[in-house]
Order: structure tokens, then sequence, then C-alpha cells
């Protein structure tokens, strides 16, 4: 079963948006097992896109097309697919009574385009997942081969607003796609997100594990570098039902977690950021942060996320070295040491009444400072009071990379240490 | 003179890596004036390589491929092209010594597979610029026509990573398409980066002036929202010789400044915080921040700046409410007032000891807060002491989209206040 992707639009040629659309689908593609050979960019050119459209049935099973759905007269994937097919456009007066009511529901008024969304093909039929004012489309063709003969194939038409399209994707076209190749299994995928050991020694790790896999052939192991983000470990299972693969998927996660142990931060969306604030919620612990290379990228990151407020009470972004001195009361000196970094952390504690506080300062980069290439990181981790109950932890990072790198690899790095410190004080309890 | 663009990589269709080259390519194309029709992904299989590219070059006069020039048995490009050229791959003496002299400067033992990447087809020459270890190549092709006569065509062929893919774009690709396609015109482009009125806006203030530029057709205006990064508006012209085309720019350049004013923030790479900080440094100015709903991100895109240190002092990111009132001494009760927000910014400017102080408090969402809907947002700016000679100016937004988008537009919103008022100061004086 070979699918093809064609993104439609001038604007993806010319550099105005970059095409992620064909990237997504050609992952969930690859997830279900279905192959995908070619993804084709072409412009609003009506003869252009027929042309494209052919070779992809002449060497595809199916074709998805994104884009060129919209209301214009740019938009004219309806025109291209219909005269693939050899068949008229016609009005369909149900979609546009739908049209007309989604307007009306949001108190908008209609412009007559819009009502050209509800032509489609003579045989196609609406795809029934509908998020934005454009329908999708399910084209059936009976597509003549060289000899004569007439081979079922199909063309997919979905707008390219990338959640209108994932919608359809995953409600119709993927299952569609999935019973015409007559993949009986279900596929599905989760991703462990790990942080403190490089690519390569995670494949060390996994070495015999991934032999192991290797020669059944399911479940399947493949890693992802994804900067701040973490190092991503893909697990993917096939079975019969959505029951098996799920209890492959929490089988192998087992044996990847027993393996990595505390590497492993979170599985699928989670974040370090958003483990990190979830770890403390259920601790009943608020964080400060004190920061200076990094600028109040930790604080972004954290309260990137909805809730924050209930854990986060704020960050001292101390960039010049007499902030450090004078509101978080570092000892007059070098400011890129272990002890900077201990006395950044109790004073944010301090200044923003924390119960938890973290800290990091050194060389972002292009410059050294203080005798240091950038890259060096002094940070902290102080929870409760260290000089009673709590405990204060202190470490020094060589980073890699450029200025940026530096700065978000600070970021995860230092939470990852809270992480490890939380669980310690867990054990220790 | 058609080019297309050929990406090349299993990866790229499997969704693991999204496929930007194409785009900057794309772009740069537009900008040169040569068209593009067509972009297509393959992965690293020979057959389908070799079909692509015959296909690419029956129906463009010129094809870039991207990627599969790496050392590995996956970088097949090099083969994929002598096929289609009908020749042989033969190996580069002078390219085999470059290689190795690459990894002995830089103390790397060199692995024996890196010499596959000195081999060429016959005919074809490397391309001059080779920033990392693998050549491009650019290779003429006697392409025969359905009638039997041969048309010169020609692919070149750049690595996958996008600083190498353009250095070799712009140092020997592009010069040599424009001369194989005969223009002597010289094409050349500025960006004019807007904040303060939406796109319709702009078009309406510019709308006597694009009507004179498309009856002359050069130069062109072209808009592009960017968010945070602001609204650009591009202006290309073409001309017989650089000065010539640079004159152009200045001119044009000059005459949108007139119509925009102080829209127009900045040029080409600059960004509102380089800009901002600039101004500040030629003023002698340090700042300081206090933010809220931001949560770190106005400090940590100011000091993602190189050089950022010598203005700003730091942020105080004040998250919970009791960080403002206890710290930042912000008057107990709402907080979400002008008068909160003028109270953080004269917090900010006595803790950091700052010159100039900016703060930002408001309601990022997705729930409400102090019945104010998500978007509302209330910022300040103070520059010296406003009791005496110094200002104190304050305001309440209305920003669209969800929380992101809401915590963007915060920090681009409030430094372009900011500089609103250094520009009002300098008049001032």
């Amino acid at each position: 079963m070979r699918t093809e992707v064609v993104a439609i639009g001038t604007e993806l040629l010319l550099g105005q948006i970059t095409d992620t659309n064909s990237s997504w689908i050609g992952e969930q593609l690859a997830l279900v097992g279905i192959d995908s050979l070619y993804q084709t960019k072409v412009g609003d050119n009506l003869d252009r896109m027929v042309a494209t459209l052919s070779l992809a049935l002449s060497r595809s099973d199916a074709v998805i097309c994104c884009g060129g759905l919209g209301p214009t007269q740019d938009d004219i994937t309806r025109e291209a697919i219909a005269q693939v097919m050899g068949v008229a456009l016609v009005a369909d007066e149900q979609m546009e009574e739908r049209i007309v009511a989604m307007f009306q529901s949001r108190g908008r008024r209609m412009p007559m385009n819009n009502l050209l969304q509800a032509q489609l093909p003579v045989g196609a039929r609406f795809i029934a997942e509908q998020p934005g004012t454009a329908p999708g489309l399910l084209c059936p063709v009976e597509w003549a081969e060289d000899d004569g003969s007439l081979t079922p194939k199909v063309i997919y038409a979905v707008p390219g607003v990338p959640w209108e399209m994932k919608e359809m994707m995953t409600g119709t076209i993927l299952p569609d796609l999935q019973q015409r190749a007559g993949i009986s299994a279900v596929i599905a995928s989760r991703t462990l997100r790990t942080w403190g050991e490089s690519e390569s020694a995670l494949a060390e790790i996994l070495h015999d594990r991934i032999l192991e896999l290797d020669s059944s052939g399911n479940p399947t192991l493949a890693f992802l570098a994804s900067g701040m983000e973490g190092l991503k470990v893909r697990i993917t299972a096939k079975g019969e039902t959505p029951a098996s693969v799920e209890a492959a998927l929490a089988d192998e996660e087992l044996v990847i977690r027993d393996l990595l142990g505390s590497l492993v931060f979170g599985v699928d969306d989670d974040t370090m950021e958003s483990v990190v604030l979830q770890m403390l919620k259920e601790r009943g612990l608020t964080l400060g942060v004190a920061e200076s290379l990094t600028g109040g990228m930790i604080g972004s990151r954290l309260s990137a996320i909805a809730g924050a407020s209930s854990v986060l009470r704020g960050s001292i972004v101390s960039y010049a070295s007499e902030v450090k001195f004078d509101l978080l009361e570092v000892p007059t000196g070098p400011v890129i040491t272990e002890v900077a970094a201990l006395a950044m952390a109790l004073g944010a504690q301090r200044l923003l009444g924390s119960d938890v506080a973290i800290s990091a300062t050194g060389v972002a980069g292009p410059d050294s400072a203080e005798g240091h290439n950038p890259g060096t990181v002094c940070v902290a981790v102080v929870i409760g009071d260290p000089e009673t109950t709590g405990s204060a932890t202190t470490q020094t990072l060589q980073l890699p990379g450029g200025r940026t790198q530096v700065r978000e690899f600070t970021v995860i790095t230092l939470l990852g240490i809270l992480r490890h410190e939380l669980i310690r004080l867990d054990a220790a309890l």
C-alpha cells in the first residue's frame, strides 16, 4: 500500500511557509506501516496540480493532498481532483447549509465565496471530521493502467491548516488507508523521555535489548535527540487489537525503565518542566529560581505550563554581578563558582519565600568569563533549610554548543538535578 | 529558467526531520527571479532517486539535490547522478588529499569511508565552497529530448546540512543559475520590520504606493506577519548593477519609512530586543525588568543577544502575587492594573539599580483572572526618576491568541512602547 503526499500552495515553493504537514503525515503513515516513497510540493496551478496528482496515482495506491481547499480563487484542489477523476464538480446542498450555519453560529457574515467549499467531484464524499469551515474530501478513483485495466485507488484532500488536517488524518484517512491495505494490525508507539546520558551511551546500555528486539522485530526501538526536550526513546509495537498493543507497549516500557532507571523522566508529551512542576505540586512544595546566564529562560519555560502558578513563586534574574551581590547576597568575588550558585539559590529562597530554590550562573558565550570557557555553568538546588532537615547540592557543568544551546541545556540539566534530588529525598524518608 | 529542488533522505519522508532546506532554496530562487515549480522529497533508494532526477530534468532546466552526500552506505546521491548522466563515478585524488588534510588539521582520525566523498561523475566538477567535509557537485547534463535533440541542463548536489548548503548556494549555485538563465539583472531585497499596526492597516497606509509600484513592477513590496519577530515589509529591487539595486532599495526604504514613520523598528536581522538594547546602550542607560505573566521571557529574549550584559541588569519575575507585594512593594490589592504595573517597574528599578525599568502583569490564560479575560495585560515603562526629570507611562493592552501568543506579544509590545518612549524623550530634549 503505497501512499504519496502532495502539498499544494505557491507560498510553499516560495519559502514563505515551511511545509511541516508532509513530515507529520509521513510519520503517521510510517507508524501504521504504510509506505510513503515520495512527497511533492506544487504551486496553485491547475495543469501542474493535475500532472502531479496523475503521476502520484500512477506510482502509488493513494494520494493525500494538503491545502488549496479554501474559499478563494487560488484554491483549486477540488477542480484538479475532479479533472484527474474525469468527473464534474457539483455543489452539495447539505454542506452549503452546514457552512452557512457555521458562520451564523459564530455570529459572522459569510462571504459568498465560502459556498465554493461545498463543491465536490461526482463520486467523492466529504470527510466526517470538519473542525474548520473547509470540508475534506475522500475521492475514490478507478485508475486506468497502461494495459487498460482499472485499479481502485483513492485521493484524499485535507486543508493545509495543521490542526484541521490532523483531525481528518486521525479520524478518517489513516483508518481508511489501513482498511484498504488490509492491515488489520494495530500499530502504536510510546516515547520515553530521558536526560543525563548521550545517545551513544543509551545505545550501549540498551545494546543487548536492541539485539533481542531486532531478532523478534516487534516491538522496535528508535532514538531521537531533541535538545532541551530531552533524548527520546520511542517504542513502537504492532498487534492484533488495541489492547494487545497497549499491553506490549506497557511491557516494553517496564523493560526499558528497568534498564535506564531514573534517566527516564517522562512519557510522550511530558517535558522536564511539567514533570518537575508536578513532582513539586504533589509534595506541596513551592519553587523559586535565581538565574544568570539563562536570563529568565528557566522561569519562562516553567511558566509556559498552564497551572504553574500553584508551584512557581518567581525568579530573580541577576544578570549583572552587582544584582547578585546586592540583592541575592552572593559574597563579593567571582560569580562562576558553586559558592555563588549556592548563595544565589539561598537568596532566591529568602526573597521569593519558596520551599525549594534552584540557581544557575555561568558562561553562555561567545566570550569567556572569569577564565572559564563558554559552557561552564555552576548550578545549585536547595530544598528546605539545609541547616536543619533540608538539603543543598551544587554542581559544575561543562555544556556543549553555542550560546543558545548552552542556555537551553542549562535549563533541562538544572531541572533534571532538582528531579533527582526530589527522588533521593523520597528514598531517604 | 526552471529549477527544481529534490530533497533526498528517507528520514525526511518518515518525518524524523522536517525539510527546511527546500523552503530556503525556493525563497532564494524567487528572489533572483528564477521559477521553481516543483519540490520533491525522495528516500535513499537508487531507482527512485534516478526516476525523480530524470523526471525533474525532463520538465526543468536545472535541479538542485540536497542531501545524500555523506560518507555512509545510505549516501548514494553521487551514484544516482552518475546514472542519470550515463557516466562512471571516478575518485578525485586532489579531493582525497583535501579530505585527509581536513581531518588531520582537526586532529581527528579519518574513517576510510570518507574517501567516498572524493568521488564524482565524469564531466562533473566540485563546488568551490566546502565548509564541511562533504564536497558539493556541479554536474552539466546533455539532456536527450523526446525528438533526439540534446539540451544543456545541470544538476547541482549539496549536503543536507543547512549552513553547508547555504554557503554553496550563495557562492556558486545562484550565480551559476543566473548566468545560465542569462539574467544579468541583480536582484536584492531588504526587510523593514514594523510593530504597532495590523497587516491590513499597513496595506491601507501603503495602498497608494503599492499601486504605483504595481504599475512599474520594480521594486516590489510584500508583507509577512512573523509573530513576536514583528510584521515584515520586504522590498525587492532589480537592476543592472549591485550599486543601482542598492540605490533603488535605499530610495524605496526612504519612501516606506516616510509613510510608516516610527512603526518601522528595524531592518533585516534586527529584532525588537536588539534594537532596544542598542538604543539604551547608545544613551548609556541600563535596564531592569519586572515581569509576571511572561515568567522570565522578557529577560530571556533580551539576554539571548550576545553583549546584552552592558545594558541588562536583570529581571524580577514576580509570578506569585505575594512576591509582587513583598519584594516589589506593589500595593496589596488587584495585580492586573496599571497601578500595579507601575509599582512593579519602580520596584525593579530600585532592586536592580537600573536607569530604566519595564514591567508587565496580566492574564496569559487559559483561565480568566481578577475578572479579566486572557489577553488583558498592563504594562509600564519608567525612565529615570519620574518625580523629577524622568518619565513614567502605563498602558492596558488587549492581546489576541492563546497563552503562548499572549506572552510573546506582551514581550514585543512592551519593548515597542519602551522604544517609542526613548524616541519621544529624544524629541523632547
